[in-house]
């Protein structure tokens, strides 16, 4: 039989998913006392995000393992979109009694594995009864030294730029959504997505005026960015990369693959804008920011407005609490 | 007919809650961009806590605000059994579509009056529906130079100290069980309760060698601090007080009122060991830590074992996940 989590108890899971932690030279404290303790160089930055099974994932459609690395991405990310550096994770995490106590664990692995790469130490956390699976994460981030990079500091002039994939975690979720389990390219992309950790702080330090993590679609959320700033920011649309796996799934589907990339969120890219002149090399210029001239802020494509809707309505967001 | 979540959205029901939000003198960003920045001075404290309906509360015992005030209250003497200063709060809240908008603003208002009591500001926070009403917290405080007051450092010869109430809330929630409530101390403690804020950096500054919240009972919290600092606590009966709320649930319910004392949950007082000599005047002595001796690290009560449960079977911690 299935040993489930009332099989296990709170303390017993909590004992495992707590064993053999590694910690970030930060961590002079981890989890066990009332609270952890870690040292930091700067400002901190936080950021709290909230998973629940069937508004944010489907276990169908994900493996545990990829729902936690997921889980943990997504808030990494907002760290990054401030030009924060990792410091501390913390996982509230709530699941009905007769979850099989592997899924748990498989979750929390993926949740520790997700840690690792984007440099965060698993420090704390709790550990409930609820009907959904919930997972709350908290990140913590260091600022050491540098301003953090905030949606209204872009200025007229200044470059907008990408680092990171569009539209394909869209793409695999028309796809799973209609029954496919290809394009393996976009179906692993919504599984498990890759942000470009490290390219927060890297912003940062050459100067960004502006940085975002694309999680709701690339329009949506130079939106934020231009509504702060009160700018209007002009895209050029052939600097957008539309990968073949996208292309594929816009035909198989009918929509625009350009739609797609506009406005598919969950691939946790970092979109930015910078002086011009001072873009990193490893970005890449996709449009700049202009002066709204007396008008309201806007994001444009080609000089004129999207005719969609800005922001992918991805898994279940319709769903309103 | 009353307005629910689903009526209203997710962003309205953020707007709301951020409205005039109050914010501290760390807070550099509030909530708004990708994450909260905060000043720090010295080493961070963080620590995480769930609270789900049927769970940790039931709608029927208490009002929406005072749930949320409870649910600070629990996060924030976390902070101050570590002996740090409270810095920030997030909130991650999830709720079914068809809960009234008024109670989860109730529930809100109550987070943002005890945030401020405790000296916390709300800094951030995600929204998202979910079966069970479902509140994690996440508090950040700071340690200004003053080392963390651990579990482990308890000492032979140090006395054992106590702020705050013991017992009033575990015997206001056997009143409630019983559908009374009165009495009102009681029903009130269990209802409301009021961390004695301020003294675990009053600990810290007196040398305080070992400190933990007193939220699952006097006996089972002090066990976990003998367990870490490896001695025997002996509690001198004589010097808990019992106030004549507790002895009036006792005489009604048949059970001992030294019982709801020592192993009574939910006061969330705090409890430390100093050196002999270092206790501060506001604190109130109650035992002292007695080298093992060879022997296994325990709780004695004037000199013996507790015959009963060290830990007050609190609302549904029976219902393990």
């Amino acid at each position: 039989m299935t040993e489930t989590l009332r099989d296990v108890g709170e303390f017993p899971l909590i004992e495992r998913v707590l064993a053999d932690l590694p910690r970030g030279s930060a961590v002079a404290v981890g989890p066990g006392d009332d609270g952890a303790v870690c040292s930091i160089d700067g400002q901190i930055v936080v950021s709290t995000d909230m998973f629940v099974e069937g508004v944010h994932f489907k276990r169908d459609w994900s493996a545990a393992d990829d729902i936690g690395r997921k889980a943990v991405a997504a808030a990494a990310v907002d760290l990054e979109a401030m030009g924060a550096f990792p410091v501390a994770l913390l996982v509230a995490f709530a699941a009905p009694g007769d979850l099989a106590v592997e899924w748990a664990e498989d979750c929390v692995r993926g949740m520790r594995e997700e840690a690792a790469t984007a440099g965060l130490s698993l420090v704390g956390g709790d550990v409930s009864a609820a009907k959904d699976i919930t997972l709350a994460l908290t990140v913590v981030g260091e600022l050491r030294g540098v301003p953090p990079v905030l949606r209204s500091g872009a200025r007229p002039g200044d470059s907008v730029a990408l680092r990171g994939r569009l539209g394909l975690a869209a793409a695999g979720l028309a796809a799973l959504r209609r029954g496919f389990r290809s394009p393996r390219l976009a179906v692993q992309a919504f599984q498990r997505p890759s942000p470009p950790y490290g390219a927060g702080p890297e912003a940062a330090a050459f100067g960004a005026s502006a940085m975002i993590d694309v999680s709701d679609g690339l329009l949506a959320d130079l939106g934020h960015v231009a509504e702060a700033s009160g700018v209007v920011i002009d895209l050029a649309a052939d600097r957008l990369e539309v990968p073949e796996a996208i292309s594929a799934v816009a035909r198989a589907t009918g929509a625009s693959a350009l739609s797609f990339v506009l406005t598919g969120g969950e691939d946790h890219a970092l979109v930015a804008t910078f002086p011009h002149g001072q873009v990193p090399a490893t970005w890449t210029v996709i449009g700049k920011v202009v002066d709204p001239a007396g008008g309201p802020s806007a994001v444009l494509v080609d000089g004129e407005p999207w005719p969609g809707a800005p922001g992918w309505s991805h898994f279940d967001r319709a769903s309103r609490p």
